[in-house]
């Protein structure tokens, strides 16, 4: 088992992915701080490269590889972001690569990703297991394996957003990061301990799958089936081992949202942002909302992760 | 009859409105740029207060009011976003407002009017005329008239947008602007003839009420009966008449656009861009768009002008 990365491997990151990730915009919205009482920034990664965080990581991880490994390309499993995440930077860094999709990902994310280059391989999520398929894919043609978030490199990588949110915003009250796999809220933890010791951390998982709250609190690992939540980025089984690691550390506090609050929060995105964001990007405005009793008067940050969903979807899930 | 507006007037409204209006970013697609081979920035104005460039023009206008006028206050009428910049701008200045409004405006922008404090008076935008209910309003109670573009102040306001442009992108071979009753367009003139003497400028209206094309071809205001676009924030029967003087002068390239154009726009900065414009927000691209082939390999703008669409309504038009 690797390492678990420290803030100097989200600072090599940083200036590795600098001449190809976008530095994202923070915006705020005077309404929404107005509902809250509160000053609300978000990290915009859904302006990221393919929409969402995962190209910093991606691409982080990518750069690290020998050349022997670079000519045998990569292989990623994925519900979608990181999917075009690793088929956008092995496009940029001239690496063939193969992904491993859900039969029922997103199309635009599935259309993406064959569009920067990726071989895609599809599977059954409720019946498949998607790293074995990973796993007999690496031993069979000599891919190197790309996971989402359970890799130093990926996870330095997702840590450089926060980074960026923190010099851009100062030291935050608190930070609102989704959680999944744990791979950019253990990245955030990073650069938070460096950057801005005071600000407490917020993790955010689908109220269906709340396995990360689970395992801080149990001391361990806890699995569950896959959570059937419209937060599609965010529907894993278990929190990585490095991320888990890294949490058991920060301790950050973890909240859960439920798909209705997910919807509400990407209405609000819509009306009063008029910028678009995928269900796991709402987690951290949907738990916000929940508490923003105890967060008046503060400096809030919010990260919004991903951008990624076609508009027939985003009307399906938003109609009333 | 006003005088025209001078660059100086730009500058003037550019002072008077930048502690409170946004500078609005420029955004724009490697996407984008590849399927037009052109450079393509986005002035971003559905990220103004309000969520559109009227703000600028109604602030500035308000702002040049006489105590005795701010005190008896002012009335607008408007297909909704100039409603809401006046609502917005007399609510910062501490001014009445009363706002006269088709009874179809779309209900986003009702809604966002009465939420800034204005006072809403309905009309039938196919039988009414609402020039006459606001003449007799400023008859009979003493308000101050702050019509949507045929005013010297309100120009120069609404050219303090592409003034922002101009000096973050410098200058630029074509600039695509909206066109209804052709103050922004007319705005941006004074700031490109200034900034961007270069620049050939595009007025993009909808193809249903082409009046400003065949304005400037001959010579004199056309007018037309309401047109049925989707463009409801150029759903205007002519141009106003210091816009058609100052634009006689500047010369633009008059488009149009189709509403099926308008809405493969609105689904491209959806998905490739993920921010929300409204339909008048995207005659620019659409009509850029149509003509690709003669902009290969130059510097674009294009300047969004609003982000005022409600979910449903976004998802009714992008349905397919």
């Amino acid at each position: 088992m690797s390492a678990p990365p420290t803030y100097q491997d989200v600072l090599d990151a940083a200036g590795r992915i600098a001449p190809h990730a976008h530095r994202t915009p923070v915006l705020h919205s005077r309404l929404i701080d107005a509902e809250l009482g509160a000053q609300v920034l978000f990290k915009c990664e859904n302006f990221q490269r393919m929409g969402a965080f995962k190209f910093r990581g991606a691409y982080n991880a990518l750069c690290r590889l020998s050349a022997a490994q670079r000519r045998a390309g990569v292989v990623a499993y994925s519900s979608g972001n990181h999917a075009q995440a690793v088929a956008l930077a092995a496009q940029l860094l001239d690496i063939p690569a193969t992904i491993v999709m859900p039969h029922d990902a997103p199309a635009a994310k599935v259309a993406a990703t064959r569009g920067y280059g990726g071989h895609i391989i599809s599977y059954d999520r409720y019946t498949e297991d998607r790293e074995e398929i990973a796993r007999t894919l690496t031993a069979e043609r000599g891919l190197a394996l790309i996971p989402p978030f359970d890799h130093p490199h990926v996870i330095a990588g997702q840590g450089t957003a926060a980074k960026e949110l923190f010099e851009e915003a100062g030291e935050l009250d608190a930070l609102f990061v989704p959680l999944g796999g744990g791979g950019l809220l253990s990245g955030t933890a990073l650069a938070a301990g460096a950057l801005a010791p005071r600000c407490t951390l917020y993790g955010v998982e689908p109220e269906a799958g709340d396995d990360g709250r689970r395992s801080l609190r149990e001391g361990r690992i806890v699995r569950i089936d896959i959570p059937r939540t419209i937060a599609d980025g965010a529907q894993t089984e278990h929190l990585g081992t490095l991320p888990f690691t890294l949490l058991r550390r920060a301790a950050p506090e973890i909240l859960t949202a439920t798909d209705a609050q997910l919807i509400e929060a990407m209405r609000m995105f819509f009306t009063l942002m008029k910028i678009v964001v995928e269900p796991t990007g709402c987690l951290g405005l949907a738990a916000l909302r929940t508490m923003a009793g105890q967060l008046r008067g503060r400096r809030v940050g919010v990260l919004v992760s991903g951008g990624n969903i076609d508009p027939a979807r985003f009307a399906a899930l938003t109609a009333r």
